[in-house]
């Protein structure tokens, strides 16, 4: 199976070509937030690299949300492009858990947090469970709590409800180092630099977890998951809102 | 702290920036081995991109060894002219160490098994040991077993020595599979595919902990750890006590 995974969902811009049990390249990049002039160069430059003939690709993986907003269109809309022009599928792959496959292997929980601003982050919990019905035996990806956006108090008051030590990950840990620290009463730790942010590679091998469980769609039925409404969205509804209420 | 790191020890060609707590670029390709071609146009785009002075490092980080006896030359060639011009220390990575550092937070054994030929491997014995002198507590890498060239069964042995679950990785997993499956004694894995071989990130995040530890080397001094002699060196040497025995 041959993949092309995308992820601009935050901070980082990436993408990877991955082939059956190889990672044919990866490029990531997180300097300045300008993925819509980064991401389709950097995706050009992989596929002179790599010889990439696009139509021998099976399937495009993106990070399919939450995420920055406009990141999440970026991404979405240049898989969607692509898969309309290849007629090839799309795997949604959910960002939190992308993340949290950063931590492949770990026993610990894994707590992937974004910054989602207004107080909020996008998170989740995660942990690997041995599949012994594969040889050699492999990790499997267990979500204890589905990705959400949810105030950082309310993910601490989780994982404290947990006996165990969490590793947190994402570009929530440098915000809310402190908050970690002051109200966390498991132990707990932070990934290392190379493990902090996405990776195409982890939409892109997680994805083929999702493809073989039947995970993917359409191009044209390809959308974002945003989690929120977006700023303009709901400046609007609040605008509408206040308008009734003046109406009445 | 801001390095350069570069690994063109084994199948992939792999470039990284990293600046304190952050990863800038990572750029790696697995795809036909012309490191020569390939290394320093990927250094050139990832410098490009992330619009970076080379005058503004602190250090490179090179995989100094065991791997490709090309491969090892074009990646320490390639750091000891930047040193040399830039007038920048030089940090080596043990290739096998920096390996085991991609499953950073694992509480298996850790074994990279590098294919050596000739029936050997490069590989080591690895474990993460929790650090509470850090806040939040961190990982170190703690070396069971020092990097070396040795027979696969041998490591096997070595493994099995230990009651604890192992998870191997390196370009050796494919080449090994069977004959880890008929000796090993002990539960084991193998890393997921964007975990299995070389990355520039991994040999950066490490080189920042031996930097720190005051493991670096001036450019002019830097030398590839070959581990084992060079197949010309080895012909050489065959040849000549030949001869010895011819004129004895």
């Amino acid at each position: 199976m041959k993949l092309l995974a995308l992820d601009s969902s935050g901070l980082t811009a990436s993408v990877a070509v991955l082939e059956d049990d190889k990672l044919t390249a990866e490029y990531t990049v997180n300097y300045k937030k300008t993925h819509s002039q980064t991401l389709l160069p950097m995706l050009d430059a992989v596929r002179k690299i790599t010889e990439l003939d696009p139509a021998s690709l099976d399937a495009i993986a993106v990070a399919a949300g939450p995420g920055s907003f406009t990141g999440l269109r970026i991404g979405s809309a240049t898989a969607k492009g692509l898969g309309l022009a290849l007629e090839k599928p799309i795997i949604p792959v959910p960002t939190v858990d992308a993340l949290a496959y950063q931590m492949y292997g770990t026993d610990k929980l894994i707590c992937p947090i974004m910054d989602a601003r207004r107080s909020q982050v996008y998170t989740g919990l995660y942990e690997f469970v041995k599949n012994t019905a594969q040889r050699p035996a492999g990790y499997d990806l267990q979500i204890v709590k589905k990705q959400c956006a949810t105030a950082v108090s309310e993910i601490i008051r989780c994982c404290n409800a947990y006996d165990r030590e969490v590793i947190f990950l994402g570009d929530g840990v440098p915000v809310f180092a402190q908050t970690l620290a002051d109200q966390l009463t498991v132990p707990y730790s932070f990934a290392p630099v190379h493990r902090r942010l996405q990776s195409a590679a982890a939409v892109g091998v997680y994805g083929c977890v999702l493809y073989r469980q039947g995970i993917w769609e359409s191009a044209a039925a390809h959308r974002p998951e945003y989690l929120r409404m977006s700023q303009a969205e709901r400046e609007r509804l609040e605008r509408e809102q206040k308008a009734e209420t003046h109406d009445s």
